[in-house]
């Protein structure tokens, strides 16, 4: 793939989401609801969150994604998260997975074991996060399996956790995302690097889990590797744009969800990319 | 009833909300909560949320009104909810009802069929929430009932639930809103429409649930009637005025809650507004 | 002490805040949870939310202070809240309480009588819940001992609560701090009055839980008195710059977020401050 075949993917993929407005339903962070929905919307798509298992079900059926974000775990999630992602598979429906928090406490420990074998299509997390839950998939074991697919340069943070990103998306058959300064995005053989945004989405609650919830937006109009670049390049132009007009973070907040609605499909392909091919 | 005294008693419950500042509790949707909190003290009211049944019973008790919105429910709400609606209808305190989600999950049908008998002062929702409420309360069943109360042109999504939030009113002995483009408000013989707002109240999660905490701020100051259609009025002056000031939907929602906080009763009482009698 | 060794402790913990970024993590209130995060951030701190114990028990040990907010309880808090404080007492953390909505349910006195004697660094609440508090923890019963603690002029809502302060504030060993049009701030020897602010606080939800987990950042940094006088300071300065920008309710607290993380060690120092000894 040549870059820019990924850029007119990405502006195709705008141009789905925008015409159909999908539903990406999700049972999410309670923290940041507000940020992932109205991100939803902002960027073209359409929300519903809910905490109960056959509600969870019904809106993977209703939609066409779904999103699942592991922050604020409820007791009844015990049920609601293995319900969503047994339908999702059932139904053949992408879901996107955000492990935020692994390590904490044990029922999402617990929860991110179970949906090992009925992947999703997506996972969103930073470089720790992502370098853990492939640790905790057992998928970190094997030097040779590591070896084989070590070969993106680990300058920085991000880059330090693009094995574990490679083995992952290995292992699911989709596409990880891990958020840094610069976004990497890899479906297990290409590696994206996606530019643009601002150091201010680290003082604002919620960028991470609402990025999450724009991805699933997408994959309900792509494929996962197509979608969670496309989300990641519209994240990426709105934080330039926004902190054009940003005084602090709750302006900045404001004015990218503002710029995700506003921004055209020729000028969200067009954010700093750059492609690897690390499998031949 | 004229226009012109309908748009006294508007105005007049804006004052009384004003020189009150009355506290409407709330058990609602988890994505919104803050929209609402806001909502409800920019137009002049106090707010309080609880997810637990006797902290609900004690808010009943507490407020002029009470606000149940039927999204994110949680396990406790198969208790908290019955009890806040058998508080409410012991000490005879309005309350407002948004079946949001109806149809979702098998917990939210069966304690919206629960309240049908202790039914709420006024209900807000969608036009098909409207229709599909009335459809779980058996009150279209009746072709002779609904030909009865048929009478209001159906030109648009609104106008096409009007039938439904008639029969809805006549049960209820309340008032029924149906959000829209222009907003339906009936107390089962007149119908309101009241125009206003702006279609960036789409692209922003909660407009909905906030209008029905307005409803309920203003429930504990004037008859359901008057309460509803002076909250839709409020939301209309205000998104209108939004809209002059939005670049896209982040600052336009926060536009309209400055807007819902200066708006004054006189202002608010001259948004876009007719009347129809429908039962003579 | 003296103020101006006061405003240099001030300027000493706001730096040591930036300088760290402490983490501290909450059990907090579904309505606000969005801007106790983002004031957390904003005023240089680190923020993470949970329901569960175990999570709870593993933020504790992860951070450098917690915060407990009483309002909108779930089932699972009979659990979590008490394993927070028992977990942050074993590890000698400090945390922050706000008692929001005493008096409303059983649970909520329940929780707040367990932690009577374990009880927290600072307490932050309106002058109504110091009050209920000091009464519910049987503080105020002997007149003699509420005679010993008299002395800060009780001209207004928040002087009222003066004695139940103090009390409050010899019984933990910590800090008091009673929010009002300004802010009184006591550990039991000490009174400081802190100024600035705005009346627009009162009109946006969660100011003051979000005061509550600014004051836990910096709990992380500072003893608990200097800690709350360094919170109220820095949201007394932002709500002040704030002010100067805002057209209503929304636009201030936007405005306010970005005046938290513009403002300068030197200039919340030099906050409006009077400090008054006690106790000799």
């Amino acid at each position: 793939m040549e870059t820019n075949d990924l850029r007119e993917r990405i502006a195709e993929a705008v141009r789905a989401v925008r015409a159909t407005v999908p539903l990406a339903g999700s049972v999410t962070n309670g923290v940041t609801m507000d940020f992932v929905a109205n991100a939803q919307l902002a960027a073209g798509g359409s929300a519903a969150m809910v905490y109960l298992p056959d509600e969870g079900e019904d809106l993977v059926a209703m939609g066409g994604a779904f999103y699942v974000n592991m922050g604020t775990l409820m007791p009844v999630y015990e049920q609601t998260i293995p319900a969503v992602t047994a339908r999702a598979a059932q139904l053949g429906k992408p879901w996107v997975l955000d492990p935020v928090g692994i390590g904490i406490g044990s029922l999402r420990a617990q929860l991110l074991r179970e949906v090992r074998d009925e992947p999703p299509a997506i996972i969103r997390g930073n470089a720790s996060e992502a370098i853990a839950l492939a640790g905790l998939w057992g998928l970190l074991g094997d030097e040779a399996e590591l070896a084989r697919v070590r070969g993106v340069d680990a300058t920085d943070e991000v880059g330090a956790a693009a094995d574990a990103a490679m083995v992952l998306a290995q292992h699911t058959g989709g596409a990880v995302a891990v958020s840094g300064a610069e976004d990497l995005i890899t479906d297990g053989r290409s590696v994206a690097f996606v530019g643009g945004g601002s150091p201010l989405m680290g003082k604002v609650t919620g960028f991470g889990c609402s990025l999450g919830g724009v991805m699933a937006v997408y994959a309900a109009c792509a494929d996962p590797f197509t979608a969670a670049v496309a989300a990641a390049a519209h994240y990426g132009l709105a934080g330039m744009r926004a902190a054009e007009r940003a005084v602090g973070p709750a302006s900045f907040k404001a004015a990218f969800i503002d710029a995700l609605y506003a921004a055209a499909p020729e000028d969200i392909a067009s954010v700093p990319l750059r492609l690897q091919e690390v499998m031949a």
